[in-house]
């Protein structure tokens, strides 16, 4: 099974010093900072990470829990939003809300339910992150 | 605090659909898919992402423990390796991997290797991912 890699460095202090983020596809590069994490600076942090793996797991997971039960969708899309707080005195990961709009015919919203919070508590990003609260709001759309 | 998103859409099944994935900041959109997430297709997928979250924050809480104890970090770098199986009938993250490599001044391994745990303990995508085993490996370089 694959083992997925990315890289990161931090050059400086906590305030002052800077940091550059690389997936290991070497797709993105981006850099990152006390500003751009914490305060409103242009730029990446793991927050914004976190919250892509997230949402591209559990939309992946929810298409293919409702596969494997003869649901065929057609499009689920999902908006992660990550949390972070100062928690004593550091910070801490408080809560991750998955907003979900699925298209998926023929499906009552009982079942879709079911199924998206499945995706929810099983999906591997899910599971990874099971110290951490996470909220779900799934809707169906036309 | 800041509330940060990304966003993710699958589109068909499992094997046959496929995905993109967007950060919030808008500095990456990537495609992913079964391919590119449990085969060797180019492309992103959730582990990666999630590496990069766990490296970047790693880099960066070290570099603060030791900024708070007097020490000036120049540079911490950190692989993350995320590995994702098959376990039952279902995929599961079952380790995280970080490589650190430090350059301190005037700090020895013994209290370098305290921060290091710390970090790993501590930073925030280390405390979300807590149901995770993670290894670390940290070395002082020069």
């Amino acid at each position: 099974m694959p083992v997925r890699d990315a890289q990161a460095t931090w050059e400086g202090g906590l305030k002052d010093g800077k940091g550059s983020v690389k997936l290991g596809s070497g797709l993105f590069q981006g850099s990152y900072s006390f500003g751009t994490r914490f305060e409103n600076s242009p730029g990446t942090n793991p927050e914004e990470l976190l919250g892509a793996a997230h949402a591209a797991c559990f939309s992946m997971a929810l298409s293919a829990g409702l596969g494997k039960n003869g649901f065929s969708p057609k499009s689920v899309h999902t908006v992660a939003k990550v949390t972070v707080e100062k928690v004593g005195e550091g910070f801490k990961i408080t809560s991750i809300k998955l907003t979900c709009d699925a298209q998926v015919p023929n499906i009552d919203d009982k079942t879709f339910q079911q199924h998206a919070e499945g995706a929810k508590k099983g999906c591997p990003v899910s599971q990874a992150l099971a110290a951490t609260p996470i909220e779900l709001k799934a809707t169906l759309v036309k």
